[in-house]
């Protein structure tokens, strides 16, 4: 017996949720845009330098989703941690080494061991894993972040733990 | 300058958040407690058969956390399904194999394709990943499970598409 289902949804590679409301995954294409819209998305923050393309804008505008574009991940976690912003999808080409340093940076504010994110980092970067890139997770200071967020819109992530 | 942080927090192995109030992960040992606590768990679905080790079942005691055990994974998918069981964290030893086939059913029912799916199953099983899960995944008839489901406690998942 077929049940009447809809046509099945197509993940952008390296898709997962990485904690409410705050997904990551590869550069999305036009096959995922039906998955994309079941996610409610208010924004996409992309880590790519190159202009977006052109389907992808027409699909944001269509679905009223802001497009965040920033060629640099590290020091852009405030804005991830808005909740004004969520739901969120974090990409780059791959989900692979700018992704996994973003969420690397994120996993430090809610207080994983590096054993923790390294692990979660090389899930999703083997086997293609890359030495600099934990590097720049274990130099990254969490601390120096907490001056620049929103206090008002954090999201209520229970394992995230303010030093205030 | 070194703020006054609490401890940190060690997530089992293999841990990951499923879907909103979904969560995967290895066994978990005690000094993951802290990191568990955080979540705010209401239930665990263990899918080991042996005995349920004292420190964790006292763990789950002092924290209000129901346990639930099952030795095979592919039926049971109502059950992550019910919100009232929710947030759930689903485990075996390693959060390979068994957890595996069960995150892949239930994303069956989320509509994912197979190759979606494997590259997820693959990703947390490797280098171990087994052909015989992947089989047992496509098998798995999602048609079947909505019969069983408590339709008035369905998780509210934007990418849940249900029958009726």
């Amino acid at each position: 017996m077929s049940l009447p289902y809809e046509e099945e949804l197509i993940p952008p590679g390296n898709f997962t949720m990485v904690s409410t409301w705050v997904y990551r995954s590869s550069f999305p294409k036009k096959k995922n845009f039906p998955f994309l819209k079941k996610l409610g998305l208010k924004s996409i923050l992309t880590l790519i330098l190159e202009d977006y393309p052109e389907q992808n804008k027409k699909f944001l505008e269509a679905n009223n989703i802001k497009l965040f574009q920033f060629g640099i991940a590290g020091n852009k976690e405030p804005f991830v941690q808005n909740q004004r912003n969520h739901p969120i999808l974090i990409h780059c080409n791959k989900g692979k080494h700018r992704t996994g340093c973003l969420v690397g940076c994120l996993r430090k504010l809610q207080r994983w061991t590096h054993t923790s994110i390294f692990d979660e980092y090389r899930r999703f970067s083997s086997p293609k894993s890359r030495s600099m890139d934990q590097q720049f997770i274990e130099l990254f200071d969490a601390s120096q972040v907490w001056r620049l967020v929103d206090r008002n819109h954090l999201p209520k992530w229970e394992e995230l733990d303010v030093p205030w």
